[in-house]
């Protein structure tokens, strides 16, 4: 899934250069580290990309090797339920039944073999049979450490659907949207809760079911699309199935309504990388002083994430304050006010228009 | 005056490029800006300009229509004293008795008709005898509006040395040095205390008596150099008086031993723009929000200075934050800090040697 536009990123994103085409977190940008944390796991001609037409040359910038027919143009962004059910579809028409891993292209994960060891668990999980004989819907629950107020919660319930040694699928007993801080220390006081990490795991089968299920208008519409996928009408059934449905999320549109789901608890370091915030947080060592990237002087300042440009930035006195210089602008941000960003990209965008 | 190395406005000033040719205040360097003020007042024939040979070519760029003999060039910065003596030889050779204005060419004055009627006044008065027959030595003493610990300030004594409609000029009590919060405090309160402006006024016969009295083994040596002033001979003369002397500023070295100083008090705006804090102060109207120049766009920020270069600076949550970019690189300062600047610049004097 790499169709995201996130605007809070600016000045390093763009509507041209979204989150999932940034270097944030290492050498590469978010969506080849996705790529190539699977590649061990996953040959690249099953890896498919789900993308808006928009990043369609961006996308190939990063993934050349993407094999073409494996790049799913989305005409319009409408969130994660319709992206994935055009995904699947594409996957099953090409593959016929198949475990299918759903990895968001913007997220970063610190430990790259843990990371393909729980997915590999959770495949083969997908395919064992549930008490009413239906395969499991599993996310992937990412071990809190902090009551992050930022992240969806699930908690699991106690039936185990399967185990190895080193992972377990729970039940799952109940999404949480993003709770407040009250809430969430709760949750973590009381235990058996995991950050919704995005990554979703099931065989096509499945998923399809949950949809003819819990939103059958959907599925009504699955056969026309799939009838023209890979061929030159694929463009305008793309179009009209989009064109008549609305948006919304895979967890808010079918997992939060069905009763075949499972959460497999993990422990690496995640995060969804959601705000300049979050960056710091993921990048930033117990001991460091300062977050810095490319050339920074820092004087008596502490607390503070700077992103250097082409130039020297030196930071004076600061505390917890983000600095970012790019070629589109310098961003100087209180750090607890990084939400805040996207105030900046609409007045960009209203000068814009304006003029 | 024009020889100061500043480095006190990086990423603006570097070396190269000190405070006086800096637009900070208004539309042109400092440099112009001073020598504009006083274009209607005073030829640019009679103009005179001391810096250093370093900044010979950049100070001809701002002023291109400075005779080449009245560019005066030290072989060295040695603070306002020798400066004061070299041009003063200069002058006295070229125009012998004179009236001379002694200009910083890096402060901001916001009135210019004012800061010519001052100085009008003090020419005049600069050849008014004083009781014991000499003529005084002036300097204009600015009007504190605020307890700046930043500046000298000058007790004016009772004794007028001559009036006019609008100014007076007194005999000088003492000259302080730069003082904490406290006694700067105590000088309000008193009262009869101005800021030291660095602008003086005299004959030229009286300010070479005052270094004949107060420093005669400097006055010694104005015979060997004024002898080669204006010939091929200069450069060596002037290289052997500098490297004959200590450093020192004309106030340390003579006003503070003068018995015939006198104050002009003044009350337009004025600044030595020392640091970025004091230009955002000398800038700031009380109303503003933050002071900015280019495009900056301010979210929830305040007492902010913000200097954009060619690109679009964003502003967040920031209170008295400065945010400067130029090519050079950007800075990010508590305004509190702002002569932690000079830690900057020595760390990148400091690589520089490295490298």
């Amino acid at each position: 899934m790499a169709g995201g536009e996130g605007k809070r990123f600016w000045p390093l994103s763009s509507r041209e250069k979204p989150k999932q085409f940034l270097t944030l977190t290492g050498d590469k940008s978010l969506i080849r580290e996705t790529v190539d944390r699977v590649l061990p796991l996953i040959p690249i001609e099953r890896i498919f990309v789900v993308t808006v037409e928009r990043y369609r040359d961006e996308t190939l910038r990063h993934i050349p090797e993407l094999p073409e027919e494996n790049l799913v143009l989305e005409p319009e962004g409408k969130n994660t339920a319709p992206c994935i059910a055009y995904g699947t579809l594409k996957i099953e028409k090409k593959a016929g039944e198949a475990v299918v891993v759903v990895l968001p292209a913007d997220h970063a994960v610190g430990d790259d073999q843990g990371f393909r060891d729980s997915i590999k668990f959770a495949a083969q999980t997908a395919s064992v049979r549930l008490a009413d004989g239906k395969f499991p819907i599993i996310t992937l629950g990412v071990t809190p450490t902090s009551p992050e107020t930022g992240y969806g919660y699930i908690k699991a319930g106690k039936d185990v659907v399967e185990s190895s040694e080193r992972f377990k699928a729970f039940n799952v007993k109940r999404f949480s949207e993003k709770p407040d801080l009250e809430t969430a220390l709760g949750f973590l006081k009381e235990g058996g809760y995991y950050w919704n990490s995005g990554v979703f795991v099931w065989k096509t089968s499945s998923i399809l079911s949950e949809f003819a299920e819990i939103i059958p208008e959907w599925h009504t519409k699955f056969d026309a699309l799939s009838k023209e996928l890979y061929r030159p009408s694929e463009k305008s059934a793309a179009a009209d199935f989009y064109g008549s449905i609305k948006a919304g999320s895979i967890d808010k549109l079918i997992l939060e309504h069905s009763s075949h789901t499972a959460v497999v608890p993990v422990s690496f370091p995640w995060s969804d990388v959601g705000s300049w915030k979050a960056l710091d947080e993921y990048l930033r060592d117990g001991e460091d002083e300062n977050v810095t990237r490319g050339d920074v002087i820092s004087i008596g300042s502490s607390g503070c994430l700077a992103i250097g440009g082409e130039r020297v930035i030196a930071i004076v006195g600061l505390k917890d304050i983000v600095v970012v210089d790019s070629g589109d602008g310098i961003l100087v941000l209180d750090k607890e006010r990084s939400q805040d960003v996207r105030l900046v990209t609409e007045e960009l965008e209203k000068r814009l228009k304006d003029s």
